[in-house]
């Protein structure tokens, strides 16, 4: 179960990744399972939070670009990377945002 | 349903509005989709996503920060703020972050 992510004070760095998968996802769910935990390894990593209906909301949080970059190049993600845009999203939109400002309870 | 927001080019901005409610939340899906009706009405905005397992994870697109405080300060909006900081959300946190790159299927 995802919770809410304790990221340090503003900036710092969301990457929100929206998507719908086709229907066909044999192998999926072990991916993403071994990503969310292969993410919180990575240098600058500072927390995510996932959700899905049929839509998928994963929002993982960052120190800067510089890790973002090296995560998306990691050779285990980029397979990951391949089989979602082969296989099993029919679409989705990554958004990399710098974090301004923060509130809540 | 909520798809994948069809925002336009970066830059522009991401309310990224993460939350855990109460075991009570009577009136709550009416004023949630309220909500959402009323957001698209205001000036600047562009596109909503929202996912709820435990978690909730609602993003909402914006073209400035101007038009962001402006839905923040909404009389209509407040009043429900004011329901979910009191009644419904056991812990929330809102992320202002400006989306300076995107790219998708």
């Amino acid at each position: 179960m995802s919770l809410i992510a304790e990221t340090p004070a503003p900036p710092y760095y969301a990457v929100i990744f929206s998507s719908l998968r086709n229907a066909d996802i044999e192998g999926y769910a072990r991916t993403a399972a071994r990503m969310m935990e292969l993410a919180t390894e990575q240098p600058g990593f500072l927390g995510v939070e996932a959700v899905r209906e049929d839509l998928g909301i994963t929002v993982s949080y960052w120190s800067d670009l510089q890790s973002i970059k090296q995560w998306k190049a990691n050779a285990e993600h980029r397979l990951a990377q391949q089989m979602g845009m082969d296989k099993w999203y029919s679409s989705y939109k990554t958004r990399i945002a710098l974090v301004e400002r923060d509130y809540g309870k």
